[in-house]
């Protein structure tokens, strides 16, 4: 608390990242990145980039990126926006588009900087809650809405609905922006972008930390109807007229064609994350299927922060959440298959699992 | 305009950078860039950068960055806020400080990009006119407010303050947020810094774009009381908790590092433009004295925006700023010692220049 800050400083809840621990020797399954590195050509265009361009401000509409991306996607141009990260489009977002007079629907349990935009932007929200199976309920986002936002698939359940899904909703709530954000829908979910020409209310979002191992470059995307982009571009504009550095660029342009790096990446993670969801059961884990590149877990008998406590102790991270109702649950990323070779060794020494 | 974004958003009116023309053989005087390259150490340092190391989130505190700014401005390192370019900076301590009941407080010519800041976050402003001589008339800044801004050196007039003068303003205004935006101050003024540790409401802004020839990687930061820095880190975190690259926190560090070459370039640029300043004046210019990396200059028989097309016929960009007051003058980054020379050879060509 300071007498300095605007009064709606004292009032905000920052979101929490996950840790990033500084030591090496460490398996860190806990913020959800690709175990493998990014593409060859990643690399060669950072090693062969020329320096002393960097005197010079960027391009400060990425256009290079946005056309590769249109081309990637099929769209328009003027159908993309670029950010740093896609927790800066998702802000950008929540700033054009969601405050409003009436609420914005949200599901309970989601990516929790949700609900730290609310707070920053002073949205009121409602939150729908999630069915039992972890299933978002599409059927109870009928109230009158100021927009509509959810991952798909979800975090950190993992779970995802068919674009058929997505589709009843789209066709019912015409009137507000609806935002599908698909961090994790390259790891077997279908994307909404195929929608975005039916649906003018529709924004999809999508990163490059993930499926595309750049987590280090904070790149994301949002795909929709060029006048919901003009939307975000005038916020942008009125924010940061250079969100991108030239190496953000130009790396971003590199993974996206790459593509076959991008697929056979992609295939061994959902390869792996199917391995390990039978190894887990077989030790009395219950994992909700999952349609991203991480298990949503909890374990029958063990508590889900003595077990992550456990794993810890022997250099294993993963993430756990304080939050009632999902408590008992770790959310575990899919490393590489001798990574998870390494969690399955370990966890079968718990002694709790010894003793079964 | 669209029915799907927020009320506020209509009203926007976004920040124009200068042009970033995409072919070669300009000579780009336009945008205050560095005529000169980054430091080999930045070079080096992105070469070297072992890339796998992309798949990972970076580092969300850039403590090593902070740590290393502290150093060289002899503070501590929860005194320093980093972010994506000074804009973002910018965005953000407008939103954790000048969200207040009283007006702010600017001078009615600086960066335009203030009034930008102030409509996207319904601030509303007091702009205090310049005195005749483009200097900053800070004994007006008395009325009661809600925070003060001002560039030190001022832009686009490039007049500087004394430490002394600016600390006047200091001693009388110590309920609210002073903000120093010091982006042009190592081409020849006098950091607000070492004021910092006596008035726990100063906030000084600096950015690698200009004297450290990083416009291309976006990094900018502040030095305050570690009470403005928590300020600052509430909103940055409640935003996106990874503002900086991986490869934009090793090239920072690296500029700073090399504190010879910075020292070098920076004097190459102040001999530069006192060469300028003598050429143009002997071409019948008024040019104000400058503590910048460009020239605040108008002509006494030829029209600015006369000029500047003109100039841009032989491929030299200037900038040239439409608003009543000053639309009679350009502002002329510095650029090497032949870039200068061309300019003044092409000003040499005017038909109204060679008849004089």
């Amino acid at each position: 608390m300071s007498k300095y800050w605007s009064e709606a400083i004292q009032n905000l809840t920052p979101y929490v990242p996950g840790e990033q621990p500084k030591g090496s020797n460490i398996i860190k399954l806990n913020t959800n990145e690709n175990p493998f590195p990014p593409s060859p050509k990643v690399a060669e265009a950072i090693h062969q980039f020329d320096t002393d361009r960097l005197r010079l401000y960027p391009d400060p509409d990425a256009s290079a990126l946005k056309q590769t991306l249109a081309d990637h996607f099929e769209v328009a141009p003027d159908q993309v926006f670029v950010g740093n990260g896609s927790d800066e489009v998702l802000a950008h977002t929540f700033m054009a588009f969601f405050r409003q007079p009436k609420p914005l629907l949200l599901p309970d349990i989601s990516y929790s900087f949700y609900d730290v935009y609310c707070n920053l932007y002073a949205i009121e929200a409602v939150h729908i809650p999630l069915q039992d199976d972890f299933l978002l309920a599409l059927e109870d986002y009928t109230q009158a809405n100021g927009g509509i936002i959810f991952a798909n698939p979800n975090a950190p359940t993992g779970r995802a609905l068919t674009l058929d899904q997505i589709e009843v909703l789209l066709q019912r709530n015409t009137e507000t922006v609806v935002v599908v954000d698909e961090a994790y829908v390259d790891f077997g979910a279908e994307t909404a972008i195929k929608l975005v020409n039916q649906y003018p209310n529709l924004l999809v979002i999508q990163t490059f930390s993930k499926s595309r191992s750049l987590a280090g470059m904070r790149v994301g995307f949002a795909i929709g109807n060029a006048e919901l982009i003009e939307g975000l571009e005038r916020v942008k504009n009125s924010f940061n007229s250079y969100p991108l550095d030239m190496l953000a660029q130009v790396t971003a342009i590199a993974a996206i064609e790459d593509n076959q790096y991008f697929l056979e990446c992609t295939q061994q993670i959902i390869q792996t994350r199917d391995w390990t969801t039978v190894q887990l059961e077989s030790l009395g884990f219950k994992v909700i299927p999952s349609k991203t590149n991480f298990l949503f877990t909890s374990h029958r008998y063990i508590a889900g922060a003595e077990l992550m406590g456990f794993l810890r102790t022997h250099s294993i991270l993963v993430r756990h959440f304080s939050r009632p109702g999902i408590d008992n649950h770790l959310r575990i990323t899919i490393g590489t298959e001798s990574e998870m070779q390494a969690l399955i060794d370990c966890i079968k020494r718990h002694p709790d699992i010894i003793s079964l």
